[in-house]
């Protein structure tokens, strides 16, 4: 490729231009990026590309454009790029959530455009150019959505795109994605923010000094619940419907173990944590995690 | 301490193996531990100590017993050391709930033996002598339980100890301690559990593969939710009063973040999000956590 542009360039953003120059994917590298905060990160850190302050005529010759700003942003970006962009360019994204944005992009976008979502799994609960890395994605799974009147063409290229950048592909469609991905990371958000919640809650009504004995369980839960707040209450907001459904199977099941430990069902209860413990081996043998006790950490 | 008595060695027990011979707290280390896999374990790592098969007069000149065993052993090792320990010996114990248990060795335990309750805030998913490290509770909190009736002397022994194994030591009665720790630990853990429960339901009623997209979030769960199910059993059906009112709590506010979603209420959710993102840096300010992005793991 000769110019790619990445629109957005917080962790994903400028790990995605880390790794681009680092495998030599791209010729030019353009960086349009909002906050002037970021910005001077981004020089500081003498990260690579070309800063430009304006989407213009000075993005119809880029190849691929990537879009790694939160979901909500999609609607007034599409509305200044429209006026700028070829026809050849193929435009993505790595939001997490699929459906609701497609509708948006479908209903702006110009209509020779062509639009293939991306949904690299990988980030962090910090954000900010500063804690890019040009290997977030390797051998991480990225999935691309394919619709009825995707090209093949452009799919193609994107495919090759995200393998040089070092991850491995599979294609779903949005319904799909939506639905898996409100069970492995929507719904695990949700909870850990929930319980930090619930965790503040307590404390302030107990007046007990809680977060100093976190190490129990709690602190797990903490890192997940330091999430941007911006991109989360977009995936929260875009994918409501599975999540929904999500938290109803939770609060079924969160009531039917408060019946077992109420009534000491050792049987049902006992069957659900030997259930339970079957996953991590499984998320270990996949290598979906450390294969370390306690994430390595002591 | 000339003698002490380890009652159970899996991952706690042989944990303090490790640090009572390392720091040279007693002349002699006793072991008594049930499972014949252990003690083989036990042998072929060649930890320090003596293996004894019985509790009988052997164990009349032990000055500490530290019993590591799941909270449902109690009751019978009670019945057992009755007929063999000296008045002069101090029985602590190192298990995760405190009122229940408290109740059994007040009812069981002969009248002039004094049980000074202990919970150490170190563990791991893992279980079993073999994952045992004499640094585990080094800089770690360690709860002792005061009640009206404990003896300052045997107090002042106990706290002597764990802060010789390395501990930071905080006396609280078994009431505030169990509510404490509802929310922590205890909660965390179920919570842990019933997330991966969930996510094991939809699996099998959508059959769809979702495990090896565990890496959004989903994983840190399995974590937890791969700990020993014997010793969290115990947990959730001693602090099972507490627990209800932390899974009545979390319950309302997982339904308050559903109608904020459902309604798209942005003030409403971003003040959740913001607010529980501030737990984390407090958490790690105070040395309970890892200070690097996702726990240091890639």
């Amino acid at each position: 490729m000769k110019n790619i542009l990445i629109i957005g360039c917080g962790l994903l953003g400028s790990s995605l231009l880390r790794a681009i120059k680092k495998k030599k994917i791209s010729k030019q590298i353009l960086i349009y990026e909002k906050s002037k905060k970021n910005i001077l990160k981004i020089k500081k850190l003498k990260l690579p590309g070309i800063i430009i302050n304006k989407l213009d005529q000075g993005i119809s010759h880029v190849d691929l454009i990537i879009i790694c700003t939160p979901m909500s942003e999609y609607k007034n970006l599409i509305l200044k790029i429209n006026n700028f962009i070829s026809s050849k360019t193929i435009i993505t994204d790595v939001g997490s959530s699929k459906l609701e944005p497609l509708k948006t992009i479908k209903k702006f976008l110009r209509k020779d455009i062509f639009w293939i979502s991306s949904h690299p799994i990988a980030g962090s609960e910090v954000s900010g150019p500063e804690y890019g890395k040009y290997d977030l994605f390797e051998n991480k799974w990225c999935v691309l959505i394919r619709e009825k009147n995707t090209k093949r063409n452009h799919l193609r290229i994107l495919i090759k795109f995200w393998k040089k950048i070092g991850s491995k592909v599979i294609l779903m469609n949005p319904e799909k994605h939506d639905k898996i991905f409100s069970i492995t990371s929507h719904l695990p958000h949700l909870i850990a923010y929930n319980l930090v919640k619930s965790a503040q809650d307590f404390e302030k009504k107990q007046k007990y000094d809680l977060i100093k004995y976190s190490a129990g369980g709690l602190r797990d839960f903490s890192r997940i619940a330091a999430s941007n707040e911006i991109m989360w209450r977009d995936i929260f907001f875009y994918n409501n419907k599975n999540m929904s459904i999500a938290i109803n199977l939770f609060i079924q099941n969160l009531n039917s173990f408060k019946k077992d430990m109420n009534s000491r069902n050792n049987k049902s209860i006992l069957k659900k944590l030997i259930q339970t413990k079957k996953v991590r081996s499984k998320i270990i043998k996949l290598k979906q995690d450390i294969n370390k006790p306690d994430f390595g950490r002591s």
